[in-house]
Parts: structure tokens; sequence; C-alpha cells
């Protein structure tokens, strides 16, 4: 049955890559879907065949099927879903907590603890991809902004607007365009859906328009013109809890819980509204801490990424929820591929101490029914502690002030330490699709030519008629089918390994693309202080304002420098396990081919 | 130092292929000589890399070093050069010699016995590459000619003219083109050279023209229009040594010695003549009869091979010598891949009971000194019992005169396998080439790319000054490491097995590209014997000599098959072992990266 569809964006083919170039508007004929990689194999009017980024096209609608129905259950078996936690992470979170008073060991050899216990980040956080750079309407901005902020919304040295090779594959159009989507996700449809789209701020999802996270930066008129001087001037005593730093081993350090929050999403079903017009997923959210399920839609979802977006932006990366629009055309298969990357991003969530402990990010977690969800709702919706005055709530616990020098180098060392791992990100995201594309195009094809010449030589000995001939042709026809078979591994083997690599490197390039916007505000934050003798000799602000300032962007950088701490101490796990994943599987795929081979070679009888 | 070289012809990339389009007349700088395959890697003056066929290009020609000099030892050990020979074969042989009546046991289960025992055949034979397709100025007739031989040069149906892919890159240009091999054998030059190219007869050497082996069917005047009539209708008694044919357990076959001859091509030494300004290489030939070694230059295997063919081309497709132009452009590759095709041809013709015993063949193996040579020379060169005239050598032991159908049933046998077999080589060739440019071009690249990228994502991290950072970037730096390593073995590789799978084909499709001219004869004859009728009708012939012209249709028939039972059985012989080389060598490969990768995953110790 072939599936036509049509193509939505000029795509022209890199040569040597198996790829098929496509103009806006033609119609082409889908020819394998499950390439993986964000590529699909598709035939044009003329014959030729080859690899498009899905996402280029857009299938002629399928006809879903209304009505509810529960969706076959998913094989998430590939990794253990919960990892239990070992032992040497709840001494590490204690340490931290004991360590209130600052401990400068310098010459003591240290194992390095982390200050976080990512163990119970279990297997799925591989499977998230946030992928930010796409379109962008709005630009992250890197360059440093000696202006402040009034330029926020401007700058010129912006990430999101890289483009490399074909990352276009791993990144979705943008949402609102997704058609088919609303197939499952009606944003517009009534229900109990009114006010959640956030109108009341002035955030746009950094998945819809593709820039990473946007800072609530307009949510308080002043904002806008003052940037980080709300915080650094503000009067307002903090509310709510209280977000303590410490100091680590490895430096100031977020408070990290006993024990750490996980949460499984699961179970998605199909339901269905407007007698049957409209269909969509619910997925069950079980928290470790309840294990009771509590229901959610994407669009939930995406809800909650604004709240925390615009509630910890400034301080924490928020990394964009995974596209609307991810692999996977099938219902199923597209069913399967969201859950998965969203389990990934609630997971990355539930990671994070400040963020696992909020009051909304419990509410999504805990509500009880749906008035307690309402009300909890509008309560966030109201949450006055958002954007710069994040910061109002962060308590260096017993911590000296830090001099603005050493506030401004470390907040250059993350630049620069940000900067470089976004390029050596996406630098080999770049290779793993080329990689991809080679071993599910080219490659397999080749070895079962290669299998087939074999089969067909043997074949055509057969018909010798000569005495003893099957000693040679019936190995050779098991060699030939054994170079089919390798043909077979090698076009599943990156769904096996390159996936989780891919997946990984993705999350973080999500991850990275939400620097440029946090370190930006600390360094409007940094020029703003520098700027305090001037103020004060103009009398635009007061000498006590003026120690006030230089607190707080001390408070600032304590805060920074947690988060830093806590994105590496998940970077080296992250990168540990799927280094050694990809690594593991790498080896099973030639032990396996070796195998088979020997196994062919056994065939071979005489001599 | 860029080697830069001239386009000769013109060549068109094939896309996806990692390849370069050149045009006749431009300069391009050589990148990489060491691809192998026939592939050079070049870039062109706007900076543009890819593979070309190597012998479309010329170099710029290197001065050769002048004078003598025993050229290094080179690299033989791959192969052992002298297999023991098993026991079964004498007693095989003993068995076709014993069988001189023809038994029928078509129900009893034999063990299959081959009529050779091409044990002694060693390793070297999957060197021999016959690269008869390639410009020809000649074509190969296969098509059946039911007008007689008058068309010979004519016919359509040639396999020399097809194309298929790049096998180009095997095939050489026209060896008179080849200014660069003068530097080594020097046609026009004086010594003991006159009168040895043969002109006496119309033969042109296959590996010159491209075409296969040509008959020498002017040799004698009446021949061309008479056809096969020459012998069959032929009233001279034959002279010099008979042929036997028995009947086998596989059918008719050639009587073996009990010993296989064997001989060794070694120790190329450079020598030179007109005072230094023209240089050869002289090889030197053992027979394991003697282990008493001849010099030969390349020309005297050529003097050999055209002998070889005028005297058995009509019965034994006897194939071209190795291209003049082989792989390797520098001295010492050159030389060593020559020798090692010259070998393979050797082995080839020691394997072959017919062409070993001859006295032309005994002579090149076991001249006593310059006058012996000269005198067996002449002696050869005035051979009349040559061409057709070979059948009337040929002595079907004590075995029944076959019908007319028979003999006809056999020939089309022959003629369908061999068409099939070479079609089935000459895919393998073409999928073989296209493995060979991927494995050597972009996958190893694409390793490296994936090596560097880890590699440098791991730098990245170590700036990080994150306490702990070494347990994840030692263990990513040596993993990037092993992927730059996997990119050399990966690149490697062919040389190691695949290369012997294309020599092996290649040598085969030499042999096949024989066959045409061969079944050609054939099936003149078989056409002559169906019109006697009609010749005795109009009085042209008389019905005695229509009974000879099917009695010796039938000897020819029992040539025919005693050939196609020596080249089935060597070809089960040859597939069988380069089959097996070829997987073992895959086998090691694959145990090789894998247990690579396992010591990188060994290297990440956390969790």
């Amino acid at each position: 049955m072939a599936t036509k569809a049509q193509v939505l964006y000029d795509f022209t083919a890199e040569p040597g890559n198996n790829e098929l170039s496509v103009r806006e508007g033609e119609t082409i004929t889908i020819t394998n879907q499950s390439i993986g990689g964000g590529w699909i194999e598709a035939q044009n009017s003329r014959g030729e065949i080859g690899l498009v980024p899905e996402d280029y096209v857009e299938l002629n609608k399928p006809q879903p099927s209304s009505g509810g129905g529960s969706v076959p259950p998913l094989d998430l078996s590939f990794f253990d879903t919960h990892v239990p936690t070992p032992a040497p992470a709840p001494a590490s979170n204690t340490q931290s907590q004991v360590d209130v008073v600052q401990v400068e060991s310098p010459d003591t050899p240290l194992t390095p603890v982390s200050p976080t216990s990512p163990d119970e980040c279990n297997g799925n956080d591989p499977w998230a991809v946030f992928d930010n750079n796409a379109s962008g309407g709005f630009s992250n901005n890197w360059a440093a902004q000696p202006e402040g902020t009034e330029t926020g919304k401007n700058s010129s040295n912006a990430w999101g607007s890289t483009s490399y090779g074909h990352p276009q594959a791993y990144q979705g159009p943008g949402a609102e365009d997704d058609e088919w989507d609303d197939e499952w996700d009606e944003r517009k449809s009534s229900g109990y859906t009114e006010g959640e789209t956030g109108e009341g701020g002035a955030i746009t999802r950094g998945g819809a328009h593709g820039s990473s996270m946007k800072i609530a930066l307009n949510k308080f008129p002043g904002f806008s013109k003052s940037g980080p001087e709300l915080f650094l001037l503000s009067k307002q005593s903090a509310k709510g809890n209280k977000l303590s730093v410490y100091i680590g081993e490895v430096g100031p350090v977020w408070e990290y819980p006993d024990s750490q929050l996980d949460c499984v999403v699961a179970d998605p079903k199909k339901g269905s509204k407007m007698y049957g017009l409209k269909s969509y997923i619910e997925y069950q959210v079980s928290p470790n801490t309840t294990n009771r399920p509590v229901n959610h839609r994407y669009k939930h979802f995406d809800w909650l990424y604004e709240r925390l977006l615009e509630k910890f932006g400034s301080a924490i990366p928020i990394p964009s929820l995974p596209d609307k629009q991810v692999t996977g055309r099938f219902e199923e298969e597209f069913i399967k591929m969201r859950m998965e990357r969203l389990q990934a991003w609630m997971t990355r969530m539930c990671r994070h101490p400040v963020v696992a402990n909020s009051e909304v990010f419990q509410l999504f977690l805990n509500y009880k029914d749906e008035k307690d969800w309402k009300t909890g709702k509008r309560k966030a919706e109201k949450d006055e502690t958002v954007g710069v005055m994040i910061f109002s709530t962060i308590e260096p616990e017993g911590l000296p002030d830090l001099e603005l020098l050493e506030v401004e180098q470390k907040c250059e060392q993350f630049s620069r330490f940000t900067k470089a791992m976004d390029d050596g990100v996406k630098d080999l995201l770049t290779v793993g699709h080329e990689h991809w594309k080679r071993c599910t195009g080219p490659l397999p094809k080749e070895y079962q030519r290669i299998g087939k010449a074999l089969q067909n030589l043997s074949s055509v000995f057969t018909s010798s008629g000569y005495e003893g001939e099957a000693t040679l042709t019936d190995a050779m026809t098991a060699a030939g089918k054994t170079y089919e078979e390798i043909a077979q591994m090698v076009a599943e083997q990156p769904k096996k390994d390159l996936h989780f690599l891919m997946e990984t490197n993705n999350e973080y390039k999500g991850l990275l693309g939400c620097f440029p916007d946090t370190i930006g505000v600390h360094k409007a934050a940094i020029e703003k202080v520098k700027e305090a003798d001037k103020l004060v000799a103009t009398n635009k602000i007061t000498t006590t304002e003026k120690v006030t300032m230089g607190k707080r962007a001390s408070t600032m950088s304590y805060a920074l420098q947690a988060e830093m701490n806590h994105f590496h101490s998940n970077r080296i796990y992250d990168y540990n396990r799927v280094m050694q994943l990809y690594l593991e599987q790498q080896v099973k795929f030639y032990e396996t081919i070796a195998e088979k081979l020997r196994h062919a070679h056994s065939q071979f009888t005489t001599m």
C-alpha cells in the first residue's frame, strides 16, 4: 500500500548521501517509513528513490480510527524504567546539606562526589529530544549584552539559527503547522482547557517557535526595560519556598532531596470528544512518591512547561518539550515516540531538585481530582515570583558574598563551556546523522547485493551438473544468505545504539540552547552592578542600594554555579551511560556478525 | 609531495560513490595512490577530491632509477606458495587413467572425485587477473554461428563489449598505449628478441586489445574460409604427442599426470641495456620438477602466451596474461603486483595437464641455456599442429563415437553454463567494486569523524574543571581513538579479503571470456556435420568423408567435455578456497573490531 505525501519545503539532496531532492508541492510516494533518524525513504514521480527528511513532507492525512480503546502496550523494556538508587547518592546529598558552611579543601584528594544523585534518573532519559533550534521566530542571545537586556530579542550571535548538515531531520517544523498533531491534541477544543494555554504571559513555547526557552521577560511591565534590576533593586521580600544553595565538594550546589523524585509516563489511552470528531491521547503519569497515576494530555505537559519556564527560566535551563511532531507517522509509532520523549523530559525535570520540589510540578504529579487541578492551575498562573524574581528566593546559606570579578569570571567560564559543548554536541549530531543514513541506506543495500551475487553465482554453479558441486554451492548459498542477514542487522542497528547517542545529544542540544538566555540575564546583571558607581553619582540609586546590588549579583552567581554543577553532574552521568550503552550494543553487533560469518565459514567443508 | 597526473579519458563520477568526474587532458593531483581495487584518490584544480579509475590517468612520468640491483624481497607470504599434495589426488588421477572404458554408474552414490588434483595449484592463483573485456578491437563471438565461422569477427552478441558499473578500474587500457611499461619491457629493443613477437600468426594478444583469446584462425590460409572443416576433413595424420581423453567419474577427462607440475615466479631483478637507457625486470621461474630457476622477462611470458593460444586455443581456454598495466604505479608495488599475477597465470597453466605437458611450456620452464631457448623457440614457432588441428592429436581412448545430437546438447549446455557464470561473475565484480570503494572511501572517513567528534566533545568536557570529570573523559577519548582505529581497519580490510575474491573472479572473467571462441569452433563444426548430407548429395564430399566428419565432431566433443570437467573441478577448488579465505578474514575483521570496542567499553568505570 503506497502512502503518498506532499512535499512541504524544497530539499536538496547532498551528493553521496542516498538522499532525494524534492520540491515544495511535489507529491512523492513513501517507500519506507521506518528508516528512523528523522528520515524516510521516498520515490518521486520519475521513479527515483532516496531519503528525505520526514519533517519536509506531509503525509496525505490518515483516517484516524476514532473512538476510545487502549493503545497496544509499547516496548519500553530496553531500559529498565527504574534503577534502584545506589548507596552513595544519599550520602552525597546529606553531605551537601550538612555543609552549610563553606568548606574549602582544595588540597585534599577528593573522590568526586556529584551534588545530585542522578541514579534515579533511570533509563529513560536518552529518549528525550528537545529540538529547539529550528525555525526560530526568536533568536537566542548568546553574546554578552553590555547595554543590558533592552536588545534581548535582537542579538546577532544566536545559536538557534546555526545550520549544519541536516539537523532539520531531527527538528520539527513549528508545532502550529502540525495539523496532523491536531488529531491528537486539539488546542482549541472545549472541555477543561480554558485558559490553559498560558495567554497571561508573553512566553512562546520553545518547541513551537524552535528557539530554546523564552524567559518571561514581559510578564512584568517594568522588566523589559529594567532587566535584572527588577531583582537587583527589588524591595519586596521573597515569597514562597526558599531555594538553598550550599557548598558541596564540587562547589555551590542546590539542596538535593534525600530521595530522588521520579515518575513513569505510561499507558497511553486514546480518548475522543465532540462526538468522536476529535481524538486525543491521555498518558498516565505515576510519581514514585505515591505510585498513584494521574492522567495528562500533551497540552497539560505543555502548560507545565510554560509555567516552569516562566518561573525558573532565568536561573535554570528548562528544555522545551519534545516537539509535537516527532519521528513516526503511524499512530502507534507516533504515540510511542512521544511518550518516550515525554518520559525523558519528565525524568529530567524530576532530577532537578528545584523544579521537582516546586508547587506547580508537585501539582502536576499529585493532583487529587479535577477541582484540585483547576484550583492549582489558577494559583500557578497567578504566581508572581517568576522571571528574575526567582533569584529573590535563593539563599546562599551562610556563604560569603562573592566579589564581582569572581562572579564575572564564573559567568564567562560557563559561557565558554556551554558554547564549546554546544558546538561539540552539534558536531556529533551531524556525524551521527550521516552515519545513520549510511547504515540504513547504502550500506545494507550493498551487503544485500553481495549476498544476492553470491547466491546467484551459487545457483549458476548448481546448474553445472558436475559431480560434487553441492559441497561448494550449499556453503556459498549459505554465505550469501548470511550477507543478507548482515544487511538487515546493519540496517536495524542504528535504532539499537546510535539512536540513544543521538537522543542524548539532542537532549543536550536542547538544554544548551537554554544557556544563552540564562547567561544573558547574568551578564546583564553584572553590567548593571558595574554601572552602580555611576548610578550612585547621578543619584539614580543610593549607596545602600549599590551594596544590595552587589550582594544580589553574588546570590545570582551562587545560583548559576549550583545550576552548572547540577548540569555537569547530570552530563557526566548521562554521557557515561549512553557511551556505555552505545559501545555495549556495538560490541554485540560486531560479535554477532563475526559469529554469523564464522558459521558461514564452517559450511565450507572442502580442503 | 604531490604527484600530478594527466587524465587520459573522460570519466563521469557515479553519484554517491565518492568518485570524481574528470575530463581528458585535465591535470589532477594524486592524493592517495594506495586505495587499491584499481582506484586512486585525486584532487582536481577546483579542490574537489574523489576516486578516479587509475587506468584513466597517466602519472607524470617518474624517473626510473636506472641500472641493476635486486628489488627488495616481496611479501608473498599471505598464501603458502607450496601446499603439499594431499593423498586423494593421485588416486583420482590413477582412476582416471585406469577407466579407459566408459563406465556408467549413475545410480552409484559417488564421492565426487575431480579429474585433476588442483591441490598443487597452491595459494597464488587468486592473484591472477585476466582482464580481457576492455576496449576490444575484436569482439568475442558468443552467439551460435549457423553460417559457419565466416562471420567470426563480426558477431553482435559479444561479451567483450558488455559494460557495467565501473569494471574499467580493473581493466587496463591497451597495452600498446602503456608507455610507462616500456620502461621495463621495451618491445622494440635489440638483444635476443628478434622474431619473438609472433608476427608469423594473425594472433593479437588478448590483453593488448582487450578481447579474450584470439584463435589462430588465419594461421593457415584456408582456415578462415573453411573453419573447422580443416580438421573435420583433414587427411593429414596427427603429428606430435597424442592427447588422451578418458572417462572418469565425472565423465570425459584429460589424462592427468601423477604429480602436479607447479612453478614459483620470484625474485624479480632489474636489469638494464642500451647503456642503462632501458631497464627491465627479469623474473626467476622455478619449476617444482627441477627446482632450477630460469630467467624470463614479461615479453617471454607474452611469447609463451601467444604460442599456447595458437596451439591450444580452439580446445582449451588460454587466458590472457595479466595486463601489462597492473595496479600500482610505484616501482616496487608494480613489480610485486605483476609478479603475483604472472605467478597466478603460470600456476593455472601448470594445473592444465595438456598445457603443462606441452613441448613449448616445458621449454619455457626447463631451457638449459640461451642456445637451447632459441632453438626451442624457433621450433615452437614452426609448429603446424595449431588452431583446430589440435583436435587431430586428441584420442578418445576406446570411447564410442557420440551421436551428433549429444554433441550438440553438450555444446549447448556448456554454452549456457559459461554464459550464466560469466554474468554471475561480472555481477559479483560490480558489487565488489562498489563495496571496495565504500570501504576505502566514505565509510572509514565516517568512522574517523565519529572518533574525532567523540574526542572533541571529551576535550570540551575536560575543560569543565568539574571534579571527577576525568573518569568520563579518559574513557570517551579512548572510545574516540578506537573509532579512529576502526576507520583505519575498515580502509585496509579490502586488501585482506575482498581483493582475493575480486582477483579470483577477475581470473574467471578472463577464462570465461575465452569460451565464446572455443564454443564457437564447436558450434561451427556441428553445423558443418549437419550439412554433410547436402555436401554428399552435391558431391562436395564423399560418404566416407561424411562418416569421418561425424567421428571427428565426436572427438571434438570429448575434448570439450574434458575441458569443461577440468574447468569445473578447478572452479570448485578455487571458489571453495577464496570463499573460505574471504570469510576467515571477515571473521577476524569483525572479531577485532568487537574486541577493540569491548576494550573501549571497559574504560568506562562509572555505574
